[in-house]
């Protein structure tokens, strides 16, 4: 097992990444504030982990309140998390029972929003159980709900108490879900991690036939990735929004097509294919970055090709992102492998010419 | 106009309390991250002031978006935030737009709550329009809506930028929502103020006659009060319970008898009148004491009978409390008249005697 830190002071709290972590109840005692906790995960990851981990806890005395969800990103929204609130209340859950979110990016954000707002406030502990929950989504305190007008546009930021990143949950993951983790892993590389991004050209292939050690030394490598931009602005004022690299075409797309329907990472990875060629269209990088950086998230079996939902229903869509100011959409854009930049500053034509070669 | 100062470093914020403060924009413009605002108010509270503060700031070149929702406690819910949160989606309403709450309580705690979790946190201003929020709940980053198995259940510590407490927004204030403020203003007497509870003792009379300087002092004293007490514990991990002193007792009787029924200053009122009952059975005050308190409620205006729930409906209700630790109600009760104390030590019988008398 390895163990990172999230420094953010009193709200600082570790990273545990290692195998069979979910049923190591010892890892969790020390960190729930009583012997009572709510068990959040899906219809999907239920009959794979939840006894394990309820098991475990259990053995030590934990009173434990299973809720399962049904599986899936439009289920993402206030319905759902009403269905939280429901169990929560109606078992009488108090202010230091501890919410624990089993499952992938999705349960993460959903069970995080509850704990952030339930009684104003409750615990809550990270156990994800997809890569890209692993690598991302468990990692940084941001919560939340999709809004029929946009994604993640309620929600909160709240820190979990810790994060058990269980390796050996990945046996269970369908290969295009594994893929869509990988595209945050790239990400990462692309941000600010040129080492991290020519490893991944060297071991992409070890990573897709889930070599262990590969995927751990992934996993680790994005968590301290993250965990560094998180420390240095929690909030998103500055630097983390480098974390949306691909994010602000990826929601566009993951709206546009139908929640769900496009698996986040996947949009993520054709977003990202997109501001690479919008960065290119700027000058700031060249056409064989571009093409190197295509051709990872293809080897990563991810789309590269964003559907061709037209300019103004692209543009209508990123209007309404988070990281809008001012009316001015901002860019988190790349003006090297390994070094992106945030900004305002697009020329509306070059916007429209990467938006518009989706036509095809 | 004076000003106080909650204390939260970072988060430290201005209380201004004086006269026609909603039409100075010039307070206001300083706490503005754009030039961009959506002021939330009600169907009650918008004919008087609305018009008075959104030409102001408009008059300063400030963007203004109007939400009007219906006005009542019974509103304080889940569909009505998501009225607001529709209005700022449609509206394009950006993370650096602030949200003013132009109202009283359900309008302040909804707004908060809006702001706490629209895109993850926007700034936030509190204009309170009513005794009970310029004393109580503007103050302090309490926010939330009821849910319908209890009070408060769903909320966000979030604190403001600024809180405006416009003294001359009184004047149309029901004589009945006065005296539900008043409520909140006898209670930092008791808590922790003895020369307050006898100078409410000396003015209670001025005060309901709106005697503008009495009714200055009075806002100024309870603000002093809750902001020193939420510097000390923002979160309410300890001494900040102390506020909630009849609270347990008044959300019993506001679920019970249906939200909006009564105001929460008349529940409050009547619930501190049985958590003084309490109190004297535990022998911790004395009958004069006790008598004194319930006097001071009336001649404020206030319901000093609790309603005839039935206990059991009154322990059900209570058991629910956001305060209740490893199943045990916690109660504020008073050691004297200026000193309330938190405990999960009560007889079951000296409870059952409390909630019995009720039933005349």
């Amino acid at each position: 097992m390895q163990t990172l830190t999230v420094d953010l002071n009193e709200r600082a709290y570790p990273i545990h990444i290692g195998e069979n972590l979910l049923r190591n109840a010892e890892l969790i005692l020390p960190h729930l504030a009583t012997k009572q906790a709510a068990i959040v995960t899906n219809t999907t990851v239920a009959p794979l982990y939840l006894g394990a981990l309820s098991d475990a806890l259990a053995a030590q005395g934990v009173d434990i309140l299973p809720i399962i969800l049904p599986d899936g990103e439009k289920y993402k929204n206030a319905d759902t998390l009403n269905q939280i609130y429901d169990a929560l209340l109606t078992h009488r859950c108090e202010r230091k029972t501890t919410l624990i979110a089993l499952g992938g990016g999705v349960i993460g954000d959903l069970t995080g929003f509850a704990a952030a707002t339930y009684l104003r406030g409750v615990p809550f502990i990270q156990v994800p159980t997809t890569l890209l929950a692993q690598v991302d989504s468990s990692v940084g305190g941001k919560t939340g709900i999709n809004h029929p007008l946009g994604k993640n546009m309620i929600g909160a930021f709240y820190q979990p108490q810790l994060v058990l990143a269980d390796t050996t949950a990945l046996d269970t993951l369908p290969d295009r879900e594994l893929s869509a983790g990988l595209a945050e892993v790239i990400k990462y590389g692309l941000i600010r991690d040129l080492p991290f991004f020519e490893w991944l050209e060297q071991n992409m292939d070890k990573l897709r036939a889930r070599d262990r050690q590969a995927l751990a030394y992934a996993i680790r490598r994005s968590c301290e990735n993250k965990a560094e931009v998180v420390a240095a602005d929690e909030r998103e004022g500055g630097v983390r929004a480098l974390l949306n690299l691909g994010h602000t075409f990826g929601h566009a797309i993951e709206a546009g097509m139908g929640y769900g329907n496009w698996l986040h990472g996947e949009a993520v990875a054709a977003g990202t294919v997109l501001a690479a060629d919008l960065s290119r269209r700027l000058g700031w990088i060249g056409e064989q970055d571009a093409i190197r950086i295509r051709t990872l998230f293809e080897r990563a079996g991810l789309p590269v090709d964003a559907p061709a939902l037209g300019e103004d229903v692209y543009l209508g869509y990123m209007a309404g992102d988070k990281k809008v100011e001012s009316g001015r959409i901002r860019f988190v854009l790349l003006k090297s492998i390994g070094s992106a930049v945030i900004t305002g500053d697009v020329a509306e034509q070059a916007l429209r010419d990467t938006l518009h070669v989706r036509h095809v």
